[in-house]
């Protein structure tokens, strides 16, 4: 039987998960494509540690060069992570004419411009499917499965720790730091949680997922970013009250001819299928002309989760390079119809706003006269805890307002003297 | 631009909507494969109606032969349906040396073994994402995304008109016939909805979904199948009071080295993400040893949505076509666990039963008398509408317990004097 050899350079819990399944799985995969496929040698700093997988001595190296430059080797999987030397190694292997896996979404958000030129310059493919959603097959459906189609939105719950916060926040009632140092015990959350709760990681998959959707490879400062650090439980039990929940989004979405871009906590109405996601699962929500609102869910994380993903993509590429063919990925076909960026003063939204104000009486009256100066229009407001000259909450839901105006009614309502905190806004979307 | 012939072989509606989205999406695809994809011939018996597509005269034929006898065609889309004479057709195709694409489920779950041994034997390929969930992209991504990972269970909600039907039933109160003829009028449910609502066509889809994840090509009478046509409203909303939605799932389920693979209404947990799939929609719920639980959810039938998978099939199979190339789609590898297909009397399930009694001393006694002697354990029991004499609904959730010893106990009872209706038995999942 014909073999194809494997490098994994970066031997952690992704790429120790891949070399796993290859093993253990390969006469199952051999029977499937017909081909061997082999591990040849890994890479890491470490080869001393013990992992779940034990490899022979020989296969292990603290050398990448005995995989980039060794011309046996047919695909290399970037499991290291990192921009660098991860960047240079994938550039490395692709001049060496291997293919390229990787689960790296921080560089290919990153460097995804220069190392998709340098692959099809090379005549070769690099494929990512571990990057967003893990093993949830998103890439290959949105790229091959979803071939014909165009796209109006992509929303996605794509990291875990995020969604594992806020899914706590809401069943049992704490703190956002309650719940984040929660998700650290259970190994949801890292030690510095902040790539994760600043909605960086997220914006990096969103990055992928617009290039797939759209046909645009937007970069880093294009995309409005908004974390979860600032969601307190009151915010999420209005949320409740009022029918919602409160999900970090990546969303991508064509307003006419403008593309939105954007990260951030999201109030989502229950009968949405999204809100149902919790806990530490992801799912990407897009709507295509053809086929229609799909839903795909699954684990965002975990170790052979992104590891199925990463040996799915070496399974396709083993298959082509047993036909001794270049079977280059889909190219990727700009929609025509989007003509620019919106910026995120231009993003028109509803918004879910929390007021503390003085009970007393007038305030709802200058704040309401400050919104409608801004042309914001209020779809309802809910003043509960009456307290005379004490500070309540007054929570609003506006109809479609712009991002730019709300952010200057809410400066001059936050200099009203009855206005005891910032005023928190957050964007309502479906 | 090298350029691949299409026959499409049925102009009805997938195979309009596959011409509609082939013509006006042409270049789009181009820009993709980097091939033009050129519809040849379209044959239909009618060739005069007017579709939602208008093809040039000379394309159109009612000639099968002029597709099937052309070299210069290279992919056959077979979207006419039924079992004859489609599957001559295909078989001729393939003898040709045409790759082909079909959305026929009733064919392959009927031929699918004669099918794809010819297609093997030729060196060609037999798609069919559109056989199952129409747009969602399901069997790539059990066949190549999910492809090292072994399948424990697989509950797919995989026909809309029974959907449709249940979600109404419990939505707006009504009964099984209203639901019904509302689906018609709106054009969710045939004239004719025997083959939906009997379960078959959910059979048929699931026969597809259990070869892709057990590897196993079972056949109709294998399947236990049972349609919703017995669904009552009562049952819809005491599982509403339980907290459960009663949907209409194909499951295939392994239990230690045997194999389940059934169809019938079914109590699913409000919380389970299934139970959030309402009206025409399609979701399949799979879980996987590495990937983990996923699910994939999206309209389960529209002309355009199906379309999108035959288009996505060409798009694959045109990619390989330009490589010159015969590029196999993956074996199917038998789960080497599964030893053996269960019967249904061996079946172990929890059950939702529900009794007709007359109200009177000493018949509780009597029911759980003979459910204890047949070993069936029960979890909770209702009875509402106590009316000294009359008949009321006892409602009871059970333990897991033998299909078997399930109707014999259920046999016993009905034969009391006291139960004045047959009893309803609904299986629990989840």
């Amino acid at each position: 039987m014909r073999k194809v050899n494997i490098g994994i350079i970066g031997f952690g819990n992704v790429g120790s998960g891949a070399a796993k399944i290859l093993l253990a799985r390969k006469s199952f995969l051999a029977q499937k494509i017909g081909v061997e496929i082999n591990i040849k040698k890994v890479c890491d700093k470490d080869i001393t540690s013990k992992r779940n997988v034990s490899l022979s001595k020989d296969i292990l190296t603290r050398d990448p060069g005995q995989i980039l430059n060794d011309p046996q080797i047919d695909i290399v999987a970037e499991l290291m992570g990192g921009i660098n030397p991860a960047k240079e190694y994938i550039l490395e292997a692709l001049k060496k004419g291997k293919n390229v896996v990787t689960a790296n979404k921080a560089l290919l958000a990153e460097c995804a411009q220069q190392l998709f030129r340098e692959a099809a310059d090379r005549g070769r493919n690099i494929y990512f499917e571990a990057s967003v959603g893990a093993g949830i097959p998103i890439i290959k459906s949105l790229r091959e499965g979803l071939v014909a189609n165009k796209f109006s939105s992509i929303f996605g719950i794509v990291n875990g720790t995020c969604n594992y916060i806020l899914s706590q926040m809401s069943s049992n009632n704490c703190s956002f730091a309650q719940a984040l140092s929660e998700a650290k015990e259970k190994g949801f959350a890292e030690s510095n949680p902040t790539l994760d709760i600043e909605g960086l990681d997220t914006a990096h998959k969103l990055i992928l997922l617009t290039y797939l959707t759209f046909g645009k490879l937007v970069t880093l400062k294009d995309v409005f970013i908004e974390g979860i650090s600032n969601i307190s439980l009151a915010d999420v039990n209005y949320a409740k009250e009022l029918g919602y929940q409160i999900k970090l989004l990546a969303i991508a979405k064509k307003e006419v001819d403008e593309l939105e871009v954007r990260v951030h906590p999201t109030f989502l109405p229950d009968k949405h299928l999204l809100s149902s996601v919790d806990g530490v699962f992801n799912a990407i929500y897009v709507s295509s002309d053809l086929a229609g609102d799909l839903m795909f869910y699954g684990p965002g994380a975990g170790q052979l989760s992104a590891a199925s993903a990463v040996v799915s993509d070496i399974v396709d590429l083993t298959q082509d390079i047993k036909a001794g063919l270049f079977r280059p990925t889909l190219n990727s076909v700009e929609d025509n119809l989007v003509k620019k960026l919106r910026k995120i003063d231009e993003f028109e939204s509803r918004y879910y706003i929390r007021f503390s104000a003085l009970d007393k009486p007038g305030v709802l009256a200058k704040i309401s006269g400050i919104l409608a100066k801004f042309g914001i229009s209020i779809a309802s407001v809910t003043q509960k805890e009456r307290q005379r000259s004490q500070i309540v909450p007054i929570v609003m839901l506006t109809h479609e307002a712009k991002e730019k105006n709300l952010h200057e009614a809410l400066k001059m309502i936050d200099h009203l003297a009855d206005i005891k905190e910032k005023s928190v806004a957050i964007r309502i979307e479906v």
